[in-house]
């Protein structure tokens, strides 16, 4: 069948929903078409959870029910080619769609290791499909020596959340010295590292798997190390690529991140075709390089972005470029990050100065449900400007690494940070003489 | 005895132990002295938590032994006069004290409002005294009925606090239609007031006391609605006033707002004397118009800028008057504001527009401990800078008001905030597609 509408998105997550929902705000008069090929997606933050603190793991489902009271038109079908001369998509069903009009939001694809026993039964690849991660959550419920590999964020995540199933083993494997290696400094790692261990992880480091053992069924992890770990199931948590299929065949040009080249408004090489999300090379906001950011979050920034932007310019981007800002929560502890580490500052070539400040995350120290909290913020020495800050606390810092995501969005100084008005409050924060972002800028300015 | 040292610091609250801390920073070789006409004193945002949150109520003490620690000199004696021509400070003991530069943190007095009865036994105004404090603690807690007068902060975190000791009944009064009138709109007052009345506390609006009635203890309380209260105790939260006596023997000009006047770095009228924190006259951010703004975060903020430029301007002040940023915690709910409400930006002639959104502090919402949340952003109308915003969620919020603080202190757009890049997690915040400080700016921008 031949479809014509002005607008289609093609991708089903995070990126898809909310480029169709705010070019349905800014385009009233448009008629808007995101097509999804998988039924069910899901919140890709929330998969960890799917095993046990969710009673329902369905509730991770990302419903685009909310597009269609919009008046946006879902289908569940798969482009599989993109035509930019006559401005047509093929789907898999068999229909073309005309567009004005075309966002990519596809995505990424999890990367699955070149090792060797990777194709046994009992090993998972995170797909983001509520009906496939439904039943990875039944089959996971039914083991007992859970292997997980990666030890960045979904690794982790992960881990700590099976660990909390009664009867199940897991154990973590990460090649580098430190876990979250990419978004923190080691004296952050460990303290990951440590409440994985309080919750019963085994954790390797400095350790590849090399083999996966068994018949039909992965029975044996190699190690790199020489260690063999007797296992009965493998989550692959070492992260995704671009997927750029669909781009690349219909003649885009791809970025220095392997992912889709946009430019600031998301546009990509072909006229009237966009691409937002984990697909699109993002511009590193301290050094202009091409770089791969693949967080919802981030996401949905460049969603809104391109919604708004589809016919004309309206909404002028006001941030030139990309930083992560993360947050992760482990056994309790929160660890969040913005912008750049110490090392990688250093290793980018910047002359930096450290502020740093431990205290407690309400006043005075001996409330209930007080916790420690740790700040480090990476200031530029020269010229004072915030390149980046992690924070380890209690629920509280939830928010506080936005602030400092916000700090560096508007490329604020040690002097300004010193001299911040806030809000301080017994329950919810530091003392107003101990704040602890105010307290890390006066420590590094001291150093300047 | 005549003492002589170089910097002078009057009070012993969070203004003048910061002023201190700063000063010792940025001048490690000048001599300071800090005079403290109360031994203990006492950190002011958690004088509530004493009657039962704090099991130890003495952990509320603010300590200077930190400060004796860093080689500042401590003490106890209280300032009875200032002499600017000889940069003298005499004391009560007796004792002399020349000064280079002298800061004034003495702080603010309780309003002791003209009722009749209200020198009667069992009625406590708040002073910042750990003796005077603790002994108010104990004398209430064997009451039964408890009033409390005002309904800001202080008025409602008392009565929310003392309505969880078994046995007393609270009564809170307040002369305003709402609670919390000045930082927040209606819509988030009534939050607080189901709250406290969730907690049992009995909320009377739009009434004034009159009178105390009683022999010595009072017994009564006779409102301006006709209502006569049965009470065995009093608690004044009504507000407090600058502590301004020294300051004007000492011939320094007095503010329009009733407090010392200074410049944009905290110096008076006088050369050489400073003054931070409660006593001195803030500059609204928005206005330029004297206003006075008693929290200890604003005064900490004063004492940062004042301590780091004693003798030279070294830290120059980026922020060009002062917003408040507050939060209060009511019984599970944190309520948060920072800068103008709607309806004191109306009030001050802007012409706004509003962006609102509710939502779930989690994602999924059905994650153990979500929270409904509420937010409000204020913004003018023509030029899209924020004004103000307010907010209500669980504890993940305690931190989100910062970041607004932060955004209308860097004078942010409603265009900048809908483009930010910010990190969520289902444990800790909404999700990437719901996040409510980007929401509302959206929703804003649309009314523009």
């Amino acid at each position: 069948m031949e479809k014509k509408t002005d607008v289609v998105i093609i991708g089903g997550g995070p990126a898809g929903v909310v480029t169709a929902s705010t070019a349905r705000k800014y385009y009233p008069d448009k008629s808007i078409t995101l097509m999804k090929s998988i039924e069910h997606g899901c919140i890709p933050c929330g998969i960890p959870y799917m095993f046990s603190s969710l009673e329902n793991p369905d509730d991770n489902k990302l419903s685009t029910d909310p597009l269609e009271k919009k008046g946006i038109d879902v289908v569940v079908d798969e482009a599989i080619s993109v035509l930019p001369d006559t401005k047509i998509v093929e789907t898999k069903n068999g229909d073309t769609y005309s567009y004005e009009k075309l966002v990519l939001a596809v995505g990424s694809e999890p990367i699955i290791p070149p090792i060797k026993g990777m194709d046994k039964d009992g090993v998972f690849p995170i797909f983001k499909d509520m009906t496939y991660l439904n039943e990875v959550v039944e089959k996971v419920k039914k083991k007992k020596k859970v292997l997980v590999i990666g030890g960045g964020f979904i690794g982790v995540e992960f881990a700590d959340e099976i660990a909390t199933l009664d009867g199940i083993e897991v154990t973590l494997v990460e090649m580098l010295p430190n876990l979250l290696a990419n978004s923190f400094d080691k004296e952050f790692s460990v303290l990951a590292e440590e409440k994985l261990r309080n919750r019963g992880v085994t954790v390797i480091k400095n350790a590849r798997v090399e083999e996966l053992i068994g018949n039909d069924h992965v029975e044996k992890a190699r190690l790199s190390n020489g260690e063999v770990l007797s296992v009965d199931s493998v989550i692959l948590g070492i992260g995704a690529r671009p997927d750029i299929a669909l781009a690349k065949d219909a003649g885009l040009e791809i970025g220095k991140c392997n992912g889709v080249l946009v430019d600031e408004y998301m546009r990509t090489s072909t006229p009237d075709i966009f691409a937002v999300g984990d697909c699109s090379c993002k511009r590193d906001f301290f050094t202009r390089k091409a770089t791969s950011v693949m967080l919802a979050s981030t996401a949905t920034a460049e969603a809104r972005v391109a919604g708004a932007n589809l016919y004309k310019i309206k909404v002028v981007r006001e941030n030139k470029g990309t930083i992560a800002v993360y947050s992760t929560y482990i056994n309790g502890l929160v660890l969040s990050s913005a912008g750049l580490t110490q090392q990688s500052a250093e290793k980018e070539g910047f002359e930096i100065i450290v502020g740093e400040v431990e205290g407690v995350d309400k006043h005075p120290g001996t409330l209930p449900g007080a916790s420690k909290s740790k700040i480090k913020l990476v200031f530029s020495k020269q010229s004072g400007i915030i390149l980046g800050g992690q924070i380890s606390c209690g629920m509280s810092c939830a928010q506080l690494v936005n602030l400092i995501g916000v700090a560096i969005q508007k490329r604020m100084s040690a002097t300004e940070l010193e001299t911040l008005q806030l809000a301080t409050h017994p329950y919810l924060t530091s003392s107003p003489t101990q704040y602890p972002v105010v307290l890390a800028a006066q420590d590094a300015s001291g150093k300047m």
